[in-house]
């Protein structure tokens, strides 16, 4: 695939909304041809699916298989109708969140047997997986203050900007120190693919992070081409 | 679990919607209580996801995967939400396709890697699997027949019966043959639990098939119970 396939991961408040865009303005100012994404979501099969996982979390008492599930459904169709296409028309496809969500979130958190979710994932994706993980990581008590924020406020922008179905706002804390240990497992696992950047920082520091790592990938991608 | 599970699987033309409820009516006739159920479907979300299966035949383009996980969401929550809980009062649960239908349309008929397809329901179903599978089986011609009928006439109760989405109809005739195929394999495979009956035969006699095998799983559970 000639393009490139980058994704942002991790807990709430590390200011992926944030740092989306200021990423792919960069980008974009460079010349290339970028596709921005989102999970779930991103085809009209897909939004189908993220109206399910949100339109059900007030008690329909949706199980953790049925949501693991739901999301690789959403993600097989965005990665086969819109991911497969945009790489192999040369673009740089940046996705807020993708698989590894669903393995610390699903797995780590809602403690499904890690094996089985790998094997779902590998399913709904086959051999398309990103060339690099940008994992923003902040310390719990700054993403506990997020859900916080969030809760109080559910019209708030940040609110809107989420990702993740409100139910998991809910949950209690040790789920989401699960997910917390759950992306650090990830990262650990696959150093080539993710780079953890400290995001507790402010915002242009973070974004430096970030750009530098993404300019080692494109740099990687010249050598590659030469 | 004190109860007792049985599934309904075969191609189209095996007159499952003809049969179901006459062995229905004759197990709660002998005093048992039943939980009828079919599939996609059967629960709040399930029915959501039945829509989304069905609703984007017209071109949206769905993936086999999609399709396949989608499928199985449905079937996590209808097995933790409905058919544990009957099981564990003592049910009898008959149930209108289970995965016997996804390994025989999704894996034969889609040609997805079936060693996936078994991990996928593998995960949606735990150890919840069927004490009993009666396969209706009708030739290859009788199944053709009906699909024609089915396409002739939209409004027909048997399509409005139909468990499957009507895309599966306009599929092509090598598609059914797999499928064919599919049911065969998993019938020889499991020969302990899947029972074979000629459904080519008059309503009585299918009847009277389907209720030998059923009744020597009642006596097999007696016997267990003794």
């Amino acid at each position: 695939m000639p393009g490139l396939f980058i994704t942002l991961e991790g807990t709430e408040g590390g200011g992926k909304s944030t740092q989306l865009p200021l990423l792919a303005d960069r980008l974009q100012s460079l010349g290339h041809r970028l596709c921005v994404l989102r999970e779930p979501g991103g085809t009209a099969v897909g939004e189908e699916i993220r109206h399910t996982l949100k339109h059900s979390r007030g008690g329909h008492g949706m199980t953790p298989e049925t949501e693991l599930l739901l999301m690789n459904a959403s993600r097989a169709q965005l990665v086969r109708e819109v991911i497969r296409p945009a790489l192999a028309r040369g673009e740089i496809v940046v996705c807020d969140r993708f698989y590894d969500s669903t393995t610390a979130y699903q797995g780590y958190g809602r403690q499904l047997a890690l094996d089985q979710v790998a094997q779902v994932i590998r399913f709904a994706v086959g051999e398309t997986r990103p060339d690099l993980t940008l994992l923003l990581r902040v310390p719990v008590s700054t993403s506990e203050a997020r859900r916080r924020l969030r809760q109080a406020d559910p019209a708030s922008p940040a609110n809107a900007a989420a990702e993740l179905p409100d139910r998991f706002e809910a949950a209690d804390r040790s789920f989401f120190e699960r997910v917390e240990r759950g992306f650090d497992a990830i990262a650990a696992a696959e150093p080539d693919r993710v780079v953890v950047v400290d995001a507790s920082r402010g915002i242009g520091e973070v974004h430096e992070s970030l750009w530098q790592a993404v300019q080692r990938l494109l740099r990687r991608r010249e050598l590659r081409a030469e």
